[in-house]
């Protein structure tokens, strides 16, 4: 407390110290990107001064601005930058001496910088490089999202919340109580090859049954999101020439992770019930399938081609797996259960995700298989990564076991109906020259424009003028098969933006 | 507000209600796992109440006790009931009847359950399965270490914590800040390939240059922990007959993640210098490395041994993978920079870890490597899982960012190196026929007791004896080459518990 003292009484003077004009160029240049609309400045101001410290600008023994001075600099209250320096002196990066102000103190001696110019510039020596990888990942075709969506006026894009939908109170709650001391203690341990068995079980108790789908703890292995379930699964199952069914159009994810491991990823054929069971399926060891809604043409599988499918499955031996990516988001009334609900054979491995309903950034996903093959999941998961960060696991066990999830589930579900309903009306009006597809719970349309657009060429005007849509040629194995089409996906748009984005998109499609 | 006023008024009648017995024997069971000395009691209610809902044990209609009886029966205070019963009808898991008090709510109708009995018994199908895996990874050999290793009085194991030393309260301030309204809209996004820019910065601007290393952005990527780092490299580099070098005895996992992707890893000689580069060396494509403290015998690889395994590795285009996995956590006098700060030919891969030292359950490691490499990692990376959850990647840039986890390493190495030092006196003490190495830095001790003792055995009986080891073997590709050794860890071991937890093995060790 005593720290506060000589502060105190040295300003209580009423001394006014003002800065050199180089003095207020070099403190602003060091707090250049404070944010004063945003929050916790004092926590900002903290971070600048560290920063600053650990990477050499403010060097051992410079006085800092008087908190008088350096407030009326940045334009914020005195107390923030009084907080700030005591506690900066209480970590010692800074030192307070009675009546000459605060400065940076020492530092632990460094290792000696043996490299100071960095790694030579990108590009240097690339082809070096290449001879060297044995796989080239980046040369994948992808679907290629527009990073900064949010500053669009007119994101229709999929996969994406806009942050309105955010529970932010609710998670608030959980990821504080995650930070009680027995709940870190719980938490930041190496867990090794297992899970929390807290989220484990409001899997089995809370989210799973709403799918039809009863599972024992030894049947529920974490994931990086669904998608680190796809590429699990996959290393798994597939060697060099093992035959993969991949929906074609599908989801080029799971498609390249497929492609990564065998050269023998057979396209399969997609109608108006969803994928069709023909003899190129019955050839397949395993087969992806979005039964629920399609990805990316929103089809959803009749129940009786549900029941074929399995059928089929069971009879060739085929493994499917059923990525639900979109699973209980929009509980429509005709929504059908899953094909892992339906199945009595075994033959169906589940992915699902917690994190896209929530915050995709959290990457929050799950397997439910036959304990034999969570078994030798984990045993693959551990020599990747391990698991899953613990405490994120143990936030979202709070989020439903505290029943928030069902209650942002109902919310989202909500306006999601509503987005629906709008664009139901809105594509004839505006795109009358397109077709589209959409089932009951999808987040998205697939929209068919006359043969001959091309959807690249039209995605890029479409942004040129606000309007964010999806390319459809990166979801076929033949580009041209579907670079007509488009996804028009409305979870990250706003629902009063719907009728102005869908207005300006017409214009865009009809070329005017 | 209104809402309390029937509960209210219906408990100051005075009315004493009783629970009969049989209701008491129900909510009792209800309740089973609630943990009164633990903190969030009206959470923990809250969850019970609203997963007995979800699963069907509190059905439709169900009228709850009044909140005095069932805090008399928890032995809570009312006040923890009411707020939870009063919560939980503002989520419409409960209404409440005026006069008459709390019942559970309808639910939403819910997919009609097809598999009511779950999935067969694990093991009924085992062989069905094991034909199809395309690999079996849990027949890897690997370090084994009880889950609950907190539960015995000495733990020496490496590479986990006593609860003690996690700084609590500067990472509640980190996360708190993680969850204002812009932050959260920061990480909740899917950044495809992209990591946290406030991250990458920190680890420029403070994490890295002590350890000499200068990088750019374009040069960093983040992970699921180290052992995510080791994955993605060793999948960019390596094919079915790659010659990996691999120091032996060495890092279990390392091995396996290689093991798994070529036939050809090859055992590298470790001597008193760190990994020898003979011949058996010069043949390798890639060398997995841990030159600041060798895994697991702790000899720190000298200053000559660096620059020769340096040289020969640009003569022989060998890639090194330098696994930093302790970096800064003791810097003791003699430490050495790392191999990649003494690299001017970009032959070293560098991969690091954050969570190590704070919580390795939080699982955020690092790579620093040449621009197009990371660009490869980042392409695998986002096809097998995106990016490492963004909302951990904050709050870790918070916490450095604020100076906490250079506070936070200073405390770390304070305690480590105290416990060092007791355990340089007490080895000498209770093991007085064993002979032991460990490099300054290094948070163990690699111990060889007399040729012919099998460690294994060793680890089982001290177990009894509540004292946790790792028995040697399992680190060498062959395992009588270190059956008579085994790693003595002691950041898990709370110093006052080191004295007695020495004196008991080393009964153990002398067969007492």
């Amino acid at each position: 407390m005593g720290k506060l003292v000589p502060l105190r009484r040295r300003e209580a003077t009423g001394q006014v110290n003002v800065l050199p004009p180089s003095d207020i160029l070099f403190w602003n240049s060091l707090f250049q990107g404070l944010d004063r609309s945003g929050a916790f400045l004092q926590l900002q101001i903290r971070q600048m001064i560290v920063t600053a410290i650990e990477d050499g600008r403010l060097p051992l023994g410079v006085r800092m601005p008087s908190s008088r001075d350096l407030a009326a600099l940045l334009k914020v209250s005195r107390n923030t930058i009084v907080i700030a320096y005591e506690q900066l002196v209480d970590q010692n990066f800074l030192v307070s001496r009675e009546r000459s102000g605060y400065f940076v103190a020492g530092l632990p001696k460094q290792i000696e910088q043996v490299r100071s110019n960095g790694l030579p510039a990108a590009g240097s020596d690339e082809s070096r490089w290449t001879e060297r990888f044995a796989l080239r990942p980046s040369q994948f075709r992808n679907i290629i999202k527009p990073l900064d969506w949010q500053s669009y006026p007119y994101p229709f894009i999929f996969g994406q919340f806009d942050p309105s939908l955010f529970p932010t109170n609710d998670w608030r709650e959980s990821a504080r109580a995650a930070l009680s001391v027995p709940e870190i203690n719980n938490w930041a341990r190496d867990m090794i090859d297992g899970d929390d068995p807290a989220l484990i079980e409001q899997l089995q108790c809370q989210v799973l049954p709403r799918r039809g789908i009863r599972a024992r703890s030894d049947e529920i292995m974490m994931t990086i999101g669904a998608q680190h379930a796809l590429y699990l699964i996959a290393k798994l199952f597939v060697v060099a020439d093992t035959p993969v069914g991949m929906e074609d159009p599908g989801y080029p994810d799971a498609r390249n992770i497929f492609g990564m491991l065998t050269s023998n990823v057979v396209p399969l054929r997609i109608d108006e019930q969803g994928l069709v069971p023909d003899e190129v399926f019955e050839r397949c060891r395993l087969a992806y399938v979005t039964a629920s809604h399609q990805c990316p043409t929103a089809v959803s599988m009749s129940l009786e081609r549900r029941r074929e499918l399995l059928r089929i499955a069971k009879a060739r031996d085929i493994l499917l797996i059923e990525d639900d990516y979109e699973s209980e988001l929009i509980p429509e009334v005709s929504s059908l259960p899953p094909l892992m609900s339906l199945d009595v054979d075994q033959s169906v491995l589940y992915v699902g995700s917690l994190s896209k309903a929530l915050a995709p950034g959290l990457r929050l996903g799950y397997v439910v298989a036959p304990a034999p093959v969570i078994r030798e999941l984990r045993a693959l998961r551990r020599l990747m990564l391990r698991h899953p960060p613990l405490n994120n696991q143990r936030v979202a066990a709070l989020f439903i076991g505290l029943g928030h999830y069902r209650s942002h589930l109902q919310q989202v579900a909500r306006v999601l109906l509503e987005r629906a309903k709008l664009l139901d009306r809105m594509l004839p009006q505006f795109l009358p020259n397109c077709s589209w597809t959409r089932a009951a719970g999808s987040t998205n349309y697939w929209v068919s424009c006359p043969e001959g657009t091309d959807t690249t060429q039209l995605a890029e005007k479409a942004r040129a003028r606000g309007v964010v849509i999806e390319p459809g040629d990166v979801f076929s194995m033949h580009e041209a098969a579907t670079r007509h089409c488009f996804r028009l996906g409305f979870s990250s748009i706003r629902t009063d933006r719907i009728e102005p984005g869908m207005e300006c998109l017409g214009s865009v499609v009809a070329g005017r």
